[in-house]
């Protein structure tokens, strides 16, 4: 299947660097922008990283956008990654798919993706973590680390226990939910790949300048600025 | 891809008498039966083939359910098809996929499946259906025939059209949407491969009798009893 994709190279392992502002698309917070709008001006504004979610979509509309964000994403040298479909995320021939615990198996993913595809894994817990590692995921996500209304489902994971799962694995993290360039500092700290985020690039007035902003907070907090 | 499957043989190109009697599944009319419990008995009283369908649900419930599904057709000799999702119907070695024009275009479902998954097509007109036949679908679905509260987004496409349909297209046609053993002779009469059934068969009291009585009208009208 990765052959078929004419990828010309491997993507794995994964360079941490590559997951640093990771940024998920959400039709219902964009105020009404497409996604190729604000995935556009997230590029510019400095994300490395795009998931495409779209959980309600058809097949087909999850198709054509993601054709229009593999291409943005491959111009400006980004991962791009689609949630849960996997047929999306191969027909698209996107670098990776991102699987949550009531996606489809992490080991059924990869037989059917063959060896090149990205495979990222919503760790809800540290065991969840380890063992996704142990399963060959690339790397991790995880639940909701401070409050937020996009997954409301849980009580959120908090920076101690994002801080053991960061110590537990070594696959890069990149932690989601809630965070933004108030509570950004804290999230680095406790030694992730990248920040994952949502509302605060997506719902941004202004897309570019908000990814900026966390873009420099993170050259800041590793000493590159 | 599908040689990964270890499917022995290939299915291509399909055996019109394999679609006969092709019972969609769909839990909200199932009287709170499980797919399981629907399929067996619908298997039992001659059921051909099977669509899990479930538009809601996690890919893992999907995957659950159809991996399940896929060892009941198994040992019944009859086909299994999943709706939409490639790569639902990939990780259970289902033998296609029924893909409906706001699904993954034909031509990138086939790249990605390689050559022996049956791809059925959705022919919502007689345009679509000569369509999808020259871009290789094994076999051809329709919009609802008759008036349906499972599909009725859309004038229903009748006998007239069915018929029309039929004789545009050299590959199967399974009629779908308002067909019951009432109605079943004048379908067969237009020449159709199989009748496809949702509400008739999952929704009767006794499913196995629902599904006998429909594989008993064929039988009679294809003067094979």
């Amino acid at each position: 299947m990765a052959g078929e994709s004419g990828r010309a190279s491997s993507l794995r392992p994964l360079d941490p660097n590559r997951l640093r502002l990771y940024v998920v698309t959400d039709r219902a917070l964009a105020r009404g922008r497409s996604e190729v709008e604000v995935v556009r001006a997230a590029l510019e504004g400095g994300a490395t990283a795009i998931q495409l979610r779209g959980k309600d979509w058809s097949s087909r509309e999850l198709y054509r956008v993601g054709r229009e964000l593999r291409q943005l994403t491959r111009e400006a040298g980004a991962l791009f990654v689609v949630n849960d479909r996997l047929d999306i995320a191969l027909a698209v021939e996107a670098d990776g798919v991102h699987l949550g615990q009531e996606d489809l198996p992490l080991a059924e993913a990869r037989r059917l993706a063959g060896p090149h595809l990205l495979i990222g894994i919503t760790a809800e817990t540290v065991e969840q973590g380890v063992a996704a590692q142990e399963e060959g995921a690339d790397y991790l996500g995880t639940r909701a680390i401070f409050a937020t209304p996009t997954k409301a489902y849980r009580e959120p994971m908090g920076l101690d226990e994002l801080a053991r799962l960061v110590q537990a694995v070594q696959i890069p993290v990149v932690a989601i939910g809630g965070i933004h360039a108030g509570n950004a500092r804290q999230v680095l700290a406790t030694g992730v790949a990248g920040l994952g985020v949502v509302s605060a690039v997506v719902a941004a007035e202004d897309v570019r300048a908000a990814a900026a902003e966390l873009a420099g907070l993170i050259q800041a907090e590793r000493g590159e600025a």
